[in-house]
């Protein structure tokens, strides 16, 4: 039964990506407020789709982006599917060799064939490999394996503030005996992955205030307080000279690495210059004595994400301006209570503002980081599945970037999340040039209608 | 006859009125390009105006704005006086409580009416007292006190490229015997001053690069150099905790104030606290151990003046950029030297930067501070003309911000300048909500029109 479903994926893949292409067209940036209508499109596309496969399927009001629910009975355990269908921004724009929202195959390097748009890999590409699974399923068998919930939500890409809260209020619905997560990368091009562990995250925004308006340097400077010297101060303080983040308590919760993952880690193989290299770096920023793949995924950041504070436009302006802002974001990693390094940044701004300037924040995202129990039987299913589709044995890794949803489903739901997903390193997610591998996305399909099979078994 | 011009004066205020409004009107922004039409129509009203006067006057190109020249014959002495057409850019928008392309006049404070306006003061406002004081004097007389050359440039907030190139190639045309630049302000609502000194100034640009390309900070942030931590490093050095600045060789040709001026600006009973709280400040923020007008008229300055890196509208984006950018600038004194403030400034990015950053540089404005001798005729002249007008001595002051031209003049045509402006301190030059009192409209053209005809004696 199985290889016919195998089959009939390989023989409809041109189908499989008309139907991505479709969803890829659609601009739904979740951040900002002006494609709140793509956003909703995007989910009445999807709603569409699964109704049209025999889901139960509706489109869900929140009071932000809506969020998408749909169930197909089945036997044995049921299985809840986790993805969104909203994406990041595209700016800067002028860098994109084609349109964001114009999706297209290209081939590169002589013979790949890849997927190039916003939402490519992030999470439109890796979603669909679920829903072509499934799809596969229900077209040979006329049913799936075991039951399905799918949950495709459209704010992961702003902060998921009213995920929890839908989750909370929908208990009995959405409760699965597991969670499928297709938001995480393979190892390498030829090698699939299981994400064992995940950061956390913590979003913030200040900005820091001086004088009552913007003042002119010459007759204001020397006397006058500028805000965007305040700011660079306290951020240039925010790290050591040693890379590590100088925030009192931030490493509470920090514990080193237990020897058997550092030896699983280490058997990886990992090319920490190559992976350097490719984005144009050297030399890893991060704390000395870390090893890169520690940094990525065992060590806590703390970024600057943007920053802007008077004239930025061409020419020049003599300004002192009354403010300048930034965005701070710290990925967190073991016990790391976001709230607490969220409280512990503000003071730290605080305690180094100079006279006549103050501080306002604005919150974004919080979520704890997480690790899965390595004993669970869904997970030894997995591997098998991915060995079988792939020939080699599934890279057990961690993973740099936050799912919240993944500590949401832990939370609410009391459920455990396998992550499994096929982007690359190189797939260039929330910058210009998305892009998904055709291999990655027709491997995706195939390895989810494994994955189904064997978590039924 | 000095009597029957100002009384025409005061008779046909509401005229000036209207012809400084026509020209409040152009949107004449210099430092962007899609202005330049405005430039050049608010170059073409200026030369009709001129020539209507009787002045032979000129639109005369050059590679940026065009420049404004007129010539008007007279006995005695021969004068030059020196304005600008170009204003500021108008952003943020959204604080201006009139448009400010829009200029009108309103009554503040109970009975003090301002002429609100974009260029209201800098410097539309300021060279129409001239240009106002000369037609008083032809309507009147027929003809001026002495021979006036008129120079209206159209990139002084943009750094005049052209300028010194411009006086270059027209020294026999353009050679008088003082000339009178109305860019500078009273020392108080009630009491007028010449300024004595003005700083210099040097702008410069530095854009640090790291990958090569916007990097995800889950997928990247720890091994991943971010910029924006590079440049706020760069920035936050650029100070000590003393408010010095650290470049070194910075204060190469910086003197203490001779004893004498020092008295005389102490005798200006100058309120440091209320110059401070009328922009919301309580606190100096310059040179330890250094009086506020010290600061503003003899210490020299390093400004930060715009930074903008990754995410800055609204939301959040977990982005590390690729690179990141700073504007700033010096306001130099006594014999510090542009160029090489400005070549301390790279050296001392470039030492700091960490590894894989790299730094690139755009050259903006550089002029040299300015002294005047406080012996010459005709500063007597003009503090005998100013103490009839206003009933009271004007005060000598010091300028904090830099007027390029009269380093030009002295260099390329030998002139040293009269600095007389009607500028006050609250009057939001470069801000939103820029005004002129119709007191210093009304008492600058008469003050003009008395130190023509003191020139002249």
């Amino acid at each position: 039964m199985l290889d016919s479903v195998l089959a009939h994926i390989d023989d409809h893949l041109s189908s499989s990506l008309e139907r991505l292409f479709a969803l890829l067209s659609i601009e739904s940036i979740s951040t900002d407020p002006k494609y709140a209508g793509s956003c909703r499109t995007a989910a009445e596309w999807l709603t569409a789709e699964l109704s049209a496969m025999g889901f139960h399927a509706e489109v869900r009001p929140t009071p932000g982006h809506p969020i998408v629910v749909g169930h197909h009975d089945g036997a044995g355990p049921h299985a809840m599917f986790y993805g969104h269908y909203d994406v990041q921004p595209v700016d800067p724009l002028e860098l994109w060799e084609t349109p964001p929202f114009e999706p297209r195959l290209v081939t590169v390097a002589g013979d790949r064939k890849v997927i190039a748009a916003r939402g490519a890999c992030d999470d439109k590409g890796q979603l669909m490999t679920f829903v072509e699974a499934a799809r596969a399923w229900k077209d040979v068998t006329g049913s799936l394996p075991l039951a399905v919930t799918m949950l495709l939500e459209g704010e992961e890409e702003s902060g998921s503030a009213n995920l929890k809260p839908f989750l909370q209020a929908n208990v009995g619905e959405l409760k699965a005996d597991v969670a499928l997560i297709c938001d995480t990368g393979m190892w390498s091009r030829e090698r699939p992955a299981i994400t064992t562990s995940l950061r956390g995250l913590v979003a913030d925004e200040v900005t820091v205030s001086a004088a009552n308006r913007d003042l002119h340097s010459g007759l204001f400077g020397g006397p006058a307080r500028n805000p965007i010297h305040a700011l660079a101060a306290v951020l240039a303080a925010l790290h050591d000279d040693d890379g590590r983040v100088t925030l009192p308590g931030f490493y509470d919760g920090v514990d080193e690495l237990p020897d058997e993952i550092r030896r699983q880690w280490a058997a990886l193989d990992f090319d920490a210059a190559e992976f350097l290299a490719d984005v144009g770096l050297s030399e890893p920023a991060g704390e000395r004595g870390r090893s890169v793949l520690e940094m990525l995924w065992a060590r806590p950041t703390c970024e600057v994400n943007g920053i802007v504070g008077g004239y930025v436009e061409r020419g020049f302006k003599t300004v002192i301006p009354a403010k300048a802002s930034a965005k701070v974001s710290f990925r967190l990693v073991g016990d790391q209570d976001p709230e607490r390094v969220r409280a512990s940044f503000r003071d730290f701004v605080r305690a180094r503002l100079p006279a006549d300037c103050s501080a306002e924040f604005t919150t974004y995202a919080g979520g704890r980081a997480l690790s899965l129990p390595l004993d669970r039987a869904w997970i030894g299913h997995a591997r098998t599945a991915l060995a079988d589709e792939w020939g080699v044995e599934p890279a057990l890794i961690g993973g740099g970037g936050s799912i919240p949803v993944v500590a949401d489903l832990k939370e609410v739901l009391g459920m455990d999340s396998l992550m499994v997903g096929f982007g690359l390193d190189d797939d260039r997610i929330h910058s210009p040039n998305e892009k998904y591998e055709l291999s990655s996305f027709h491997g995706g399909i195939r390895s989810w209608a494994r994955i189904l099979a064997a978590l039924a078994a």
